[in-house]
């Protein structure tokens, strides 16, 4: 089998190791969210792409859901003296990534390569793959106007009102061609934020065609949990685009796409109206909490496709 | 007064501190070699610029002769990880220093302007100045072809035989228009490299000329005592320029220039070979170990030129 994963950040990458450790790396492409990439202190940042390959590496820190475990900020309190822009913490270790991929950039070569030379360097052997080599913004439209991701995410904590999303490029961008749609035997939307996460994927032009082109199964995992977002600002967000934080409004978010739809356990009242939307759908364990979890959820959605 | 300071790095520097302590900052401006400046992982790296700032705002490494004291090194061993390149030694402090500084010229200020505000965050009450805000890049030509000063000096520690030095672009650079020549009394060269520290200074176009127009005497300090370089690879250039490893050879160096010519006391039989080339000249303790030698001949230079 050829699974394609979508994933942007943390929710998503837990699935995402889930999959690399009970599939050998030829039978899974996990496809990341670069819509949260920016320009920062002259680098150029991937948080998706990075918290992924840090996952996969082992050497995510577990506590933040970003950046490395056993960082040192050495780097971040210099520039703290300099009046430097600090609401970005870049730690010492992590900050290597960054200057290595500009480097890399600078030197020619596409994010999909410089992604692949990193990720391979930390000793990853699946493949990771940015959903597009061209530049793809999300901005979000709050009632404080219109805000670069990062802005909004990191620096202003979410705190501004979502009133709509865009995806600067997403239009005129090129869907990575190193994507093996032909092979593609299922496809998995994993538990990451519909609207910033997966939604920039979809939107990267002629990518939700070719999706449904494979004619594989698409599978999404409820990033809701009754009624609550696991971690990050999914749940309010719906509350601010009038959407029900539920299970079901995401599944409606994905209609059109999404054949099957997995709650869980604690959402299992709601496997009906999900059905109704045309979704083969099923009750699942789905939060991961310890490596076993991500595991036990990675096997029970390939049985579920299977 | 206004005493103009020409230094490169490290010896250069020594003395530079000790104007720092007994004059106050409208008495002295510090001109400083740009000519070993190079790109590397995309920031702009300023070795002699960094090396006085960080000795006037005394976080410098006394050992190393660069960077700062209490360094850590994780940016640069997760770097190695990655297969970066290593072989220039970033701190993780001083790591923030450059990337501070390329945000800034990203932005379009000036070298000067960067470095004054860097120079400022840290405390540094005298005027720093880059010899000019224009690229000059000091390429030294060797038997094994040419080479970038930084591919020379550090890459390849200085093993290539010297046979000359190019300054690349010093002929179209214009001299730092901040550099107060018309109040100028006095002007000092530091006791730094007169091939890759002084001679790209002097090789700044109109630079020499607007020294000499001034008036004022011109005091050069000998990098040389008793026939050695006190640090870094000027009395091995000498040599294999085929150049005596005297300090009368450093006085002729200069000659047509510099006024004034301080020997060290170990040296004290040349001072009637310099004052032969018709420079006034006195013998004085140089050798610089600990912060009351620099200010000893700091004030002993002072007393000298008045």
């Amino acid at each position: 089998m050829t699974l394609l994963a979508l994933t942007g950040g943390v929710g998503g990458a837990k699935l995402a190791l889930g999959f690399a450790k009970v599939l050998p790396p030829e039978d899974v492409v996990f496809v990341v969210n670069t819509g949260d990439d920016f320009e920062h202190l002259g680098l150029h940042i991937s948080p998706d792409v990075d918290t992924i390959t840090y996952t996969l590496a082992e050497v995510a820190n577990p506590i933040a859901g970003w950046g490395r475990k056993d960082e040192t900020w050495r780097f971040m309190d210099a520039l703290e003296r300099f009046g430097g822009e600090t609401w970005f913490r870049l730690g010492d270790a992590d900050l290597a990534l960054h200057l290595h991929r500009r480097t890399l950039l600078n030197a020619g070569k596409s994010l999909t390569a410089a992604t692949n030379e990193i990720a391979g360097r930390l000793g990853v052997e699946h493949t990771i793959l940015p959903m597009s080599d061209d530049p793809v913004r999300t901005r979000v439209l709050t009632s404080d106007g219109s805000l670069a991701f990062q802005h909004y995410f990191v620096r202003d904590r979410c705190a501004p009102k979502a009133v709509g999303f865009e995806f600067a490029g997403a239009e005129t961008a090129s869907v990575n061609p190193a994507i093996p749609f032909e092979s593609v035997t299922a496809i998995v939307i994993c538990p990451s934020n519909p609207f910033v996460s997966v939604d920039p994927i979809l939107a990267v032009d002629g990518m939700r065609d070719a999706l449904l082109a494979t004619g594989a199964p698409i599978v999404a995992v409820s990033p809701i949990v009754g009624g609550r977002a696991i971690k990050g600002p999914t749940a309010k967000m719906m509350r601010e685009l009038g959407v029900r934080t539920t299970t079901v409004a995401v599944a409606e978010h994905y209609a059109g796409l999404v054949s099957h739809f997995v709650i869980d356990e604690v959402d299992a009242r709601a496997e009906a109206a999900v059905a109704a939307l045309g979704m083969g759908t099923t009750a699942l364990q789905t939060v991961m909490t310890t490596l076993d979890d991500r595991v036990q959820l990675a096997r029970s959605v390939l049985e579920f496709i299977r």
